[in-house]
């Protein structure tokens, strides 16, 4: 009986152990599981759960000060801020960061850079020319490029980066989906640009899978007869060419061609948004406001509050 | 030695036997915030925890089919995506609803109604006519509130349904914290609209937290001389004012007057944004895009596919 009772207790005692080793293994577990669930729910103003897989959309955007430009950047933001992973970079053409885009990207609620240069005053529109005079954010798209190179350079990893290098001017019309399609870009992706050149829209032809000719209605012998929102570029392609950028000299119509001829030929280009039978992005432009009222109001002192930003 | 072996046999298992309880109870605690944990994340496509206190937001956007339609739509549909507790009534001025309207709200993820009603021919602006000559979207507006008047009698509540009810054209820019401004309408809140009226601002003038004029460049006489898009209304102010509608017979600039002024007088006005000092939504106009290009290849036959929708 002694025997007997000792061995139950050692029995009892060592199952009891081992339920004890699982009941404090479990314990570890469900602590970190619910370390995880606070983690994603203060995600939350991210809209997606982090997938670290997906590449970074570094999206710049040249932008200048004009009477639309706060309402053409907050609907841009509002855009962006659908989208996972998008890292903005905003240059503004100017000698200074503005107060109105600083304070608009820090209540953005977006991942972003903001930059600026002034455009070189031979080369800037004039007040009256036709918008097709002289080509528009040049030095601001080479800047936006200039930064991504240095900081992404300061990253792990050197050159060779996921990651994905897109043109968005501040009046364009962006789908969601849009930034879906180009996240894949390996060398250079291309897809329709509605609205543009007037026409309904230009966009790739595609034959087999590959781009064959360019549906435009304006010189298709161009290198690359595409608009700026028609293509995206990998970061890889651009972090090894680091020579590439847009030549604000070139002639009218091959602004484009410019930045993409030393990188890519018409071959290795990758259709998207279903080998470019879907128009995912809008060349929208914005009609100048008319002030004539205001102006009338001033000439009696009664214009606008220059103290509210419009 | 028996009697104290059993004794410490008896503590041990009593012991452990509370331990057991314990662990299960805690197990239980544990698979339940567990459970609660995955709901908030299947929420997350909605972006913000439910919050059954918010009044819900109707707003009526009247539309109609031209080139930069489903641009205009797209980007107004992600700035609505942002706001939770918003319900599109979007009217289509068309005798039916078109495929292009229905497939983007089917797609747009939003809780929306589809609504078409077509403008009397006489009534409907001509190709050339300026923009002004007749208001745009009257019919629509009306449809909007008579479905909203007829589909919210059939709610629990009657007349007494929290809500607010807002116009909103489909090329005008909204910032987010607009709809956040408006929510806690009571009668007829207002605000300052930016670019609209040939003036950087149209707003009423704040007092002592009350309107008593308007900053407009244009007949101040008017009885409410601000845009559609400076004025939300109570859900419950339009379900006990069954008759309140736009008259499309309004003299120009009258057409907001003819649906407020059986709602409201000016000392009843709620000023938002700050007593009407800041610009969060901006009177945007979408240049209609050329198409020459567009025309020319088509009488060559190489025209852009038409069953490509842009």
């Amino acid at each position: 009986m002694k025997l007997k009772l000792k061995t139950v207790f050692v029995l009892y005692f060592m199952v009891s152990l081992l339920g004890l080793i699982y009941a404090l293994m479990q314990l570890g577990k469900w602590s970190a599981q619910s370390g995880r669930g606070k983690l994603e729910v203060t995600k939350q103003p991210q809209k997606q759960p982090a997938k670290p897989s997906l590449s970074t959309i570094f999206v710049i955007t040249p932008t200048y000060a004009r009477l639309v430009q706060k309402a053409e950047l907050t609907r841009l933001a509002q855009t962006f801020l659908h989208v996972p992973h998008l890292h903005w970079i905003v240059v503004e053409d100017s000698p200074h960061k503005t107060p109105l885009v600083t304070d608009l990207l820090l209540k953005s609620g977006l991942t972003y850079t903001h930059l600026h240069i002034p455009t070189a005053m031979d080369r800037k529109l004039q007040e009256g020319d036709p918008s097709w005079l002289k080509p528009r954010g040049v030095e601001q798209r080479n800047e936006g490029l200039r930064w991504l190179r240095e900081d992404r350079r300061a990253q792990p990893g050197g050159d060779d980066q996921q990651g994905v290098v897109y043109f968005a001017d501040d009046d364009n019309t962006y789908s969601l989906q849009l930034f879906e399609e180009m996240r894949s870009t390996q060398r250079v992706s291309v897809w329709p640009v509605g609205l543009v050149g007037g026409m309904k829209y230009e966009r790739p032809v595609v034959e087999g899978g590959k781009v064959v000719r360019f549906h435009t209605g304006w010189r298709p012998s161009r290198p690359f007869p595409m608009d700026m929102a028609g293509f995206a570029v990998s970061l890889k392609l651009v972090l090894s060419n680091p020579e590439a950028c847009f030549d604000g000299e070139a002639p009218m119509g091959f602004l484009e061609s410019s930045f993409l001829q030393g990188l890519v030929t018409m071959e290795e280009l990758e259709p998207k948004a279903d080998n470019c039978s879907k128009v995912l992005v809008w060349h929208t432009r914005t009609e100048k406001p008319k002030m004539k009222r205001e102006e009338a109001l001033q000439a009696q002192g009664l214009g606008s509050d220059p103290a509210v930003e419009v």
